[in-house]
């Protein structure tokens, strides 16, 4: 990943600084030691890269490097990994790898619920841009990993337009027409809507996709039926819950977009453990 | 805060990248608009300075502005700030202004919980370095606006010796004397101990500040008697929870330490909306 | 633009490092001038926010700014703007800035000749991602200001599966199909293709625009053709001269790529004068 | 070439940003390739370290590298280099790479044929600071690989007094003395005339070097007869194409400058051919 | 060192910039040398780490490396290090590295003088914040290399309530209960007083660690025997020299700080030595 | 001075990181205050721009502001400046600006002792590239306000050939003449010798410039002998100090540089008082 080891070196600098004073005083420079992580409760990885990565940047020579993969569930008590490095450089690192870690196992473990809610139904959980500042990349990552789709990356990689631009721009239409002709010619264009007039004029002005926000359980039916037979993508966005999940999915949109996968995402509890090698 | 600016700067590089594609080809260049933030759920305030700062990267021209200060409480649809600006740089930053405030508000609001649930006692509220990577600084002036308080900022302005520094230096005192030795005199030693006896180990090494880790309600009771007449800190902290917060507290400790204050607060459901100026 | 400066700061620490020596030896501080850029040649122009940028880096102090508007066109002997600034500092910016703007204006330049070759048909002249490093954002806006449309910005925006992924991936149709199960649902999926064969797999497969690669007049015909029904975009690319382009035009694709626009663009000359204000 | 590796990041994150979506989703990550890169076109080569360093920067884990020699004349259909590498960091990295490499190939071609047009007289071809932002290291590289050589760098590695200075400072003599003073004592002065007048001036004032700017053939001649007695260097400069530079070189000036090199040379097309490996 | 190659890649570039030009046109790129570092006048070894970081950011390719380490002791010329590695690399990194190991050395060794002369003695010598920019984690090193101890390493990690804190602040006693209040509970209370009477009002208002600033040798015992029994730390500062710090010591202060250490000490002569390997 | 906002805000990075701990406890955000830079010592000014630089990245509002000049001299108990401006701002940026400012005084100070020890002669005193990484251009700058001259900025605006460069390339005369191949035309050679045979050979070849390293007096007085009817600008360098600059400067040399003016130049003593506004 294009920018990994920046990110993770910036991490450090804000926790470490110029120097981790305990770790200093505290540990000889030559000692080795075996870490070990484990889960403290049950979830789905993701991370392990950052986290790895962290030692790296600190020259922690690693070896003898076993981890799981991302996407892999695991239970609590798991060992998810195992390696040795020189303990200074652990102490110094321990916080910021897990604090990668932490969230984003957090990140695909409740994608991982939203998706087994909705198991067996044709509509797809997908993220949103209510991302972390700078975790955008790793964060859509997990989501992959927890089993959803990633959504638009950002503002830059395809169009959306949202209810906002339809006020400034004057109307559903208009603002799906400006789009077709003012963005390159890979790009589909999206547009949310809030009622199926809005949904209508979308379709006649040529939109490919149409995001249904907030809408009720029988409009968002009423919109599958509307376009059963058209080649556009409908996704509900809103709301969405791990309880009301479910009853969405089986109006049969294709995709249901959660803002809180990323931005409401308790972290999972992991430890890592040090034992003198 | 200095780094302020950069650091959103990267966050709108992330989002924003080389151009709002939906933006840029509905919104005209000199529409002007009125913007208005309304709370969809009670909480705190907090990251007004990050969220403007997100538009005066963006050079919306901001006007007219007001807004709530950081620490206020709010209700379900109180109007939090409003502003003048170019429509385009405002549904361009969206996004990345809610994304910070959001968060900030979700670690107030929780610190503000968990505060409450003390009320009337001695103990203080405060964080841990399980924070978001690059958001320390916004996340921990979150705590305070929550009415917590802030421990340690990081490895390099305070000595916390952990469990894994303890075993890998060999015992709780001998980690505790060379911590006096190896850093300057304007720090305090704080140690982790799990037991009374590794308490009693610190306490004569001459450790300044204990955390009790994962301590029964007993232990922690026992460990405030012990050290009733010395000038010692006393700190709890691990599975503290809204529910048993207030039993910890009751116990006469001084800190309460609370990782979910910043790696588990939810964020507050805010909105933005725009009219045409 | 969201990284202007930074590019315009890169530049100037290019060329003036730790001083211009010339004028810090032979131009007093105080002495004030003004400048007038001129075209030694006709073209479009493009590039006049950078062009300023420049100075205003270098804290100029620029009053009275006149320019002429990007995308304007002009002839030999045109005044193309004009301004007040402190002479040392125009001095030493005048070569970045014209750096900036006669290459722009270049690019613009050569864009509007290929527009103009295909007046009155429907295809549209677009670019490539054959730019110079670092300067896309500005060289795609500069096709822009010649009549161009712009492709897609770069690798993150838009799915275009070349000759050589199609290679990788064992087949036009094994590609277009994994691609669309690979990103994300606001993005269409484009194709270059070689051969009549490979658009009826392109098209079988769900493409949503292919590129002709290097076909004949005749093949690319055929290709119109066989999509005439279909909502398929096509567009042409390879080899394409100032002398083919109107006959490939004519076969009624869509758009017409062409790398010349900005790897081969030759500069306008322009020259600034600078006389004591 | 420090800061190479900077530069070739920043335009991999130009072009490839949190992704490339194409690749990503079509191509096996443990997928190796065999990779060739021809010539389409007759030319002098350039770059090929700029190249190469794409796909360190991208770990494709390149072997087996075979790549002709900066500076080595090529002809249509010559293979340049091959490799074997990761066939998603090739495909990711193609686009940029080729960027580099036919861009400096354009320069290196380009000044190649000046300097055979000049062919067996003393006069030098040289470059000029009108390069393209951020590239002028490569691109001064590639004016030597043609056979020129390279004027000053930049503003701060020599003195070259032109006319907007001498207007400024009031005159050729005070501003020639005025850098003798100003400047340290291991730089020439360089001066800018136009006619034999200011050469005159620039000499008796103790000129180093001086660039005879858009003079006749007749006036250059002039100049060289004038100064062929005295250790002073002649430039020649202004409107000197592939057609008259021949005639300028015989009137005996040392150093013809040619801002075409850099800012009007049009790429030399190379293609880069992947199989399986 | 977290952050010691960028500092040293920082150092490179403002000395190097785009090139060396009397290396590069005199030494060819393929002769290797040995080279050998030599003191010309005794001192005490600090920033070796530094200087070899030059050699490797230049891709010198070091081999055979020999050195002291950082806090020996060495006389008037001892060879202090040896290694080969490309000639051009080690002429273009010479200088730079150099810079930072004779003032490096130039630091401990006057740090050394400074604990020579308090020998057998309580009183540590300590530096200050009065470090050169950008340079601060290099000279504490320096420092402690030279047998002082370090301060607090600036505004972060430690609480120096100075003369015009007070001044502002209404007070020492106002501004150590403020300071008490409102820093983590892992602090100590630095502050300075001038006078026996603000010494009292410290300790009354609960500090921890006073600063005797400029006080008489009579001042200074006064405060020794005011806090005999208590467990404060007393630091003497101000006018500090060589002549009088032992006398400074005697009147059984914990602390002596020496801006003079980082501020003031003269650079130890060194030299480099080629020889072609 | 471009690049100064950045070396201040890395400094005060330094310094303050995510905050200055003791100002933020004690002192109210809105308070005001008037400061006063005082001389504790005489010397000249240099610096001003970057003192006031530090607070202008602070955000200090500062208001009033009356400085003297840099150049100008100052005897013990002058005031230096005064301005008003945020309290809080002021005190945590006061050591890093007084850091800049005491050390480039003491530059300028030094310089100008030399300069006064060859009044009435015609030798220059010059800086040489033993500077304090990263402050090169202020060092130099406070070279020039002491009353010298600057050699060359770096590695890459002057060809100056070493002892170990003569080693490496085979002598003084092949140096030479590589050199004043392989460079541009606007450059002097420059190179040192140390004998007489090898000022001969270094004139022969062609050198404009010769740096007589450490050559006694009697042998810099033959060179000055040997050259007196050539255009050739004779340095000398080596163990240059205040008692033998006047007897060096006698021979007739035209430059004598010294290192020591910025690797050994005492700060100069300053003190800044605050007041409430």
């Amino acid at each position: 990943m294009l920018g990994l080891r920046r990110l993770v070196r910036e991490a450090l600098l804000e926790d470490v600084g110029q120097g981790d004073v305990t770790t200093k005083s505290t540990i000889p420079d030559d000692l080795r030691c075996s870490a070990r992580v484990f889960a403290r409760q049950a979830g789905v990885l993701s991370g392990i890269e950052a986290f790895r990565e962290v030692f790296e940047v600190l020259k922690a020579r690693v070896e003898k490097w076993h981890a799981r993969n991302d996407a892999e569930h695991f239970s609590e008590g798991d060992l998810l990994g195992s390696f040795e490095a020189d303990a200074a450089a652990v102490l110094t690192g321990e916080r910021v790898a897990l604090n990668f870690l932490q969230r984003l196992c957090g990140v695909a473990t409740l994608t991982q619920q939203y998706v087994e809610a909705v198991k067996g139904l044709d509509a797809r959980i997908c993220d949103t841009r209510k991302t972390t500042p700078l975790m955008r990349t790793l964060e859509k990552k997990a989501v992959m990993h927890g089993g959803g789709v990633n959504h638009r990356f950002a503002l830059f990689d395809g169009v959306l337009i949202k209810e906002n631009h339809v006020a400034a721009a004057g109307g559903v239409g208009e603002a799906v027409r400006r789009a077709i002709e003012g963005t390159h010619h890979l790009m589909k264009i999206g547009v949310e809507v809030t009622t199926i007039d809005e949904l209508s004029e979308a379709l006649e002005a040529g939109a490919d996709s149409v995001l249904l926000d907030n809408m009720s359980l029988d409009a968002i039916s009423e919109a599958v039926k509307l376009t059963v037979s058209r080649k556009v993508i409908l996704e509900a966005s809103g709301n969405v819950t791990l309880e009301n999940v479910r009853a969405i999915a089986e109006t049969g949109v294709h995709y249901i977009s959660v803002g809180a996968l990323t931005h409401s995402a308790p972290s999972v509890d992991l430890s890592l453990l040090l034992e003198n090698a």
